[in-house]
């Protein structure tokens, strides 16, 4: 199942390896897939917390039990197909507490899906491994052979195409836009979520690993991903990643943004952020000098508004985040809400509204 | 020799190979190598025009015999020590007459210089010719192993820092920055140049090929090379790539920009192109309206200020591109030049002035 341009989401039933580390921040792919995915989540391994559920140590994941080992999860008759490296370690290095689990699945055929950076595949006793059980690596972040430069051809888009952007990395984008699909596919619209990281690319089995892709060819890998789904859909909703005031990242946010050419943006922020993660000199001003910011970048190529935002108030006393939500709005002079929270209804209608705007 | 952020320059004694492509375009590597590296290029392999000279094929170069193989190059009792291939045609790979002459220079103890797509290290023929000849082969476009991530450290450099911006690609960028640091150097400042391309790297024997490297990396590529010479010369002047307006390699360009936290920009332009190349649905609007978004891009991470303007007047008329570059000042309301053929003598001053306006 390698990274492209086709759909080709098939349900799978997954084990997730979290081995030592079942918490929110920790296991955030097995999270993501857990909560996320049309993908039947049977089981979670992790021997330090073995007999729990994923609710009490995920923030997610219901009554999906937490076991000690893959054994365990043969002896309880699931039948998972495949085993997600839940983990992202700073390193991206496979932890040596799980080899032995991967190979272990490997060897009774389950497919193993990894976003390390180190791939899987090139590890000989793995690959042997997976020779013997006749089971698949599929190492996300790994670039395909075939990479495209960008043409700017999503200027010229059938479907509304929008652009989840933010104040900083890691703050809830992909979620946020996991939620707003949703929430328009209550009302019968059909909004197409297109992956641009390891965990959007295991929740819908296609996209590309941006962030891993040379400079060349991320806002061609975008575009193609884009154009795939371009005119059979209501609205193409991209996977955001990093920030434009990111002094590391950046570059892959406007490898989005020429990508996708978005009509619409919606801008993530988290309150507690003054500052850009781990950069305390380089400070987040306004929300609505962000949004200018985002709209001055893009529009000599295709006009873009930033049509509302949403805030991750987690952890926040519900009386706080909504006080936070209301001075945002007043800044921003527009829509804004926590979705997780309070549903992303206000932002469905922020795109239909200018989807009729448009005309698109 | 891997690219690093160490300044190891080793003067070299270099054979170009250009088979079939000795123009200007086509042998674009070796034409910036023999123009304007301290290396020593001794003869250019092109055995369609051997007799020549490069000066009569490549638009410089002077009296460099072109000959017809290395066998002639060795007759002629040259010893090169460096065997440069010149030319980096589209899809990255080496041209099948290239193969024999390369294979020959390695077994004759001769390093091989390569900025292919396609790794000549991964060519087992080749690396087995190179280990008979005791010689080394630097792909020059091979992302080193270990990558930084950007800090946004260059915000409070020491040295003044300088980038090259453009309203495009394939516009004399990297050469308006080599005239202009030796334009500088005739009048006793020390302007250090960091390469980011195969050539620049070519020529200063060191830098990253940042068009190759991982997305989540660019940034601290550049950061790193530029904090290497930060502090030990007047300014830096940073290697231009791509242009914010380009809708393949815009994410390159913000790459330098985040990286190196540029003071000043000098905006390069050729007057011929109304339209980014091969995508003639995004226009270049005014030099003025370029210059305000590089400008607005870094305005919330460190301000930064077009200084002045490059004419890449090639082909043109020498009135004609007189009266372009005026007309060129009076958008920008800045110094405009063509370096290569008018001199770099008023972008250095407007470098010079600003250095002091900000006291860098």
């Amino acid at each position: 199942m390698p990274s492209s341009a086709k759909r080709n989401f098939t349900k799978r039933t997954i084990v997730h390896l979290a081995e030592g580390y079942c918490t929110p921040r920790g296991a955030k792919t097995t999270r993501g897939v857990l909560v996320y995915s049309e993908h039947d989540s049977v089981a979670v391994i992790d021997s330090t917390n073995a007999g729990k559920t994923a609710r009490q140590l995920l923030d997610g994941g219901g009554d999906i039990p937490v076991v000690g080992s893959l054994a365990d999860v043969f002896r309880m008759g699931l039948k998972p197909d495949t085993l997600v490296v839940g983990v992202t370690p700073v390193g991206g290095r496979l932890p040596t507490s799980f080899r032995r689990p991967v190979i272990e699945a490997l060897e009774a055929g389950i497919d193993v899906w990894s976003g390390m950076h180190q791939f899987l595949q090139n590890d000989q006793e793995l690959r042997l491994a997976a020779e013997r059980g006749g089971a698949e690596i599929w190492d996300v972040r790994k670039p395909p052979e075939d990479l495209p430069v960008g043409m700017g051809a999503m200027i010229n888009n059938k479907s509304y195409s929008m652009l989840m952007v933010g104040t900083d990395c890691a703050l809830g984008k992909m979620t946020a836009g996991l939620v707003i699909r949703d929430a328009a596919k209550a009302i019968g619209k059909h909004y197409e979520f297109v992956a641009t990281g390891q965990t959007g690319m295991m929740i819908t089995g296609w996209g590309h690993p941006v962030d891993a892709i040379p400079g060349d060819f991320m806002c061609g890998c975008v575009e193609k991903d884009c154009l795939s789904v371009d005119g059979q859909c209501d609205a193409i909703i991209v996977e955001g990643q990093g920030s434009l005031l990111h002094p590391g990242y950046s570059p892959v946010t406007l490898g989005l943004l020429h990508g996708c050419m978005p009509d619409g943006m919606i801008l993530c922020h988290q309150p507690s952020r003054t500052a850009v993660s781990n950069r305390e000199h380089v400070l987040i001003p306004a929300l609505s000098i962000v949004a200018k910011l985002y709209e001055d970048v893009q529009k000599l190529l295709k006009p873009s508004r930033v049509i509302g935002g949403v805030l991750n108030t987690h952890g926040m006393a519900e009386d706080t985040a909504r006080a936070a939500i209301e001075a945002a709005e007043n800044d921003l002079g527009r829509p804004v809400t926590d979705p997780v929270r309070f549903g992303a209804e206000v932002l469905v209608e922020a795109i239909e509204k200018h989807r009729k705007e448009i005309g698109k």
